[in-house]
């Protein structure tokens, strides 16, 4: 028998994998979940059907939501992560040296307790427990409603802006990112695709002005499976323009797959479809 | 009736488009040629099954695989196109004011015909007759052999290494480019996944250096509908270093959708597990 698991974009368009087994099938509160083994992908995360992440190519996401926002801040101590359970995305920030504390604040306790047991190399630092990370299985929303001045970076890895993660993406959420920073903090989140949802874009744009951001840029990179593979990631912050002030010359020592600092500079120079929509 | 076209890779991964109806199948001496007309991609052109060109993401391929080079060139007036018989390469290139003569020498008149018939936005210089535009049906192989030292640009517009288009991609036929190339002429060549094929790419570089280009330089951008989603061009020559050379201040007047100079040069900033695999 041949397995095959299909993400449809609009039940117009398929991204397949073939599938050697399912791995795990559950319910939690908030979405069902699944882990796949599949052939081309390795091991597969989806949410409500959708994917999240691959062991093929999750250092893609994961480098190109942590890197660049870890490279242009000045010294970047204090992080939280709103989403992200399966723990790639504090695993890249724990690559650097200068961070004090990472808080990753998910939502869906069986998100992280499936990537632990099946995604060990994503999961690694859940696994570890790494004495920097603390883990608080929560509200993202309500978590940072009662933060105030204390991070330097806040990174928001969440799902699509449809079921628990669309109050993620409302402007009273941005606010209180901006309250959650300190004065100098950087707000970064993930900022779905310019191929196919320009529009989200554009809302995400306003919403980040209306909450006050001086500076609000967007850069993308390519995640083979993400739909249309075009993703984009959003930056906002009172301090750092990326397109003016991302460092020419900074050491960067730590290993990674995808991203360098010349290709998190040019990851903010836009296909022209896409620059023209999201111009000021 | 649902009906779905799946371009599969490897037996293990799949892309599908939903279908209003298929507009033609037909087999030629070369390969079989489908055009379906799909809900969210337009008109669809494919060869042997696999995606050539979409309606609604033509114009990034096209565009990537001609303004960079002709941007680069100081004054290309004399252009060679092998394969490209929708048209859609040699209708970027007509763009250009400073274009005397485009030849085009596609081996397969039936992806003439039904793209004059199917895609007349991408066809439109062929259907149009640009007196610049001379279409010659004909192996590419051959006509390179034939020609020597007179084009300014020869682009290779071609399928796969596998089928009609092998040829396209030995040393041999690269050295017969090289002569048919003015000295300070630039060959460019569509150059697969660095996703799925870098072993392709790598023996591109090799086989491009052998035939005696000095600089042999990767670019890159993302196709939805092709596999992975990230492609990659190449650029050879023995005057220009695109990487040094590409121009800081030079107009560009052209209407677009993808490019511009800026992205253009931010298109040589590879990421990291492609540019390790080709470097020097």
């Amino acid at each position: 028998m041949e397995l095959w698991f299909t993400e449809k974009y609009g039940d117009k368009v398929g991204f397949s994998l073939k599938v050697k087994e399912t791995l795990f099938a559950g319910e939690s509160p908030y979405q069902t979940v699944h882990v796949l083994d599949t052939h081309m992908f390795g091991k597969v995360l989806t949410l409500d059907g959708l994917f999240m992440t691959t062991d093929r190519d999750e250092f893609i996401y994961h480098e190109m939501i942590t890197h660049p926002v870890m490279y242009l801040h000045d010294n970047p101590q204090d992080i939280l992560v709103i989403g992200g359970g399966d723990g790639g995305t504090v695993r890249e920030i724990l690559k650097h040296s200068c961070v004090n504390k990472v808080v990753l604040c998910e939502i869906d306790d069986m998100v992280i307790e499936v990537s632990k047991k099946f995604l060990p190399e994503i999961a690694v630092e859940l696994i570890n427990k790494n004495p920097k990370l603390e883990v608080f299985v929560g509200d993202g929303i309500k978590y940072v409603e009662d933060s105030k001045g204390i991070f330097d970076i806040l990174i928001v890895d969440s799902t699509d802006p449809i079921g628990p993660a669309v109050g993620l993406f409302s402007v009273e959420f941005y606010q209180n990112c901006k309250r959650a920073l300190k004065n100098d903090g950087i707000f970064v989140a993930q900022s779905e695709s310019p191929f196919y949802d320009i529009n989200i874009i554009k809302s995400i744009k306003l919403n980040l002005h209306d909450a006050g951001f001086k500076f609000v840029r967007f850069y993308y990179s390519y995640i083979p499976t993400y739909p249309s593979a075009c993703w984009s990631w959003v930056m906002a912050s009172d301090k750092y323009d990326p397109i003016n002030d991302f460092p020419e010359v900074k050491e960067f020592n730590i290993r990674t797959k995808y991203f360098y600092p010349e290709l998190g500079r040019a990851s903010f120079v836009l296909p022209l479809f896409f620059k023209k929509e999201i111009e000021d």
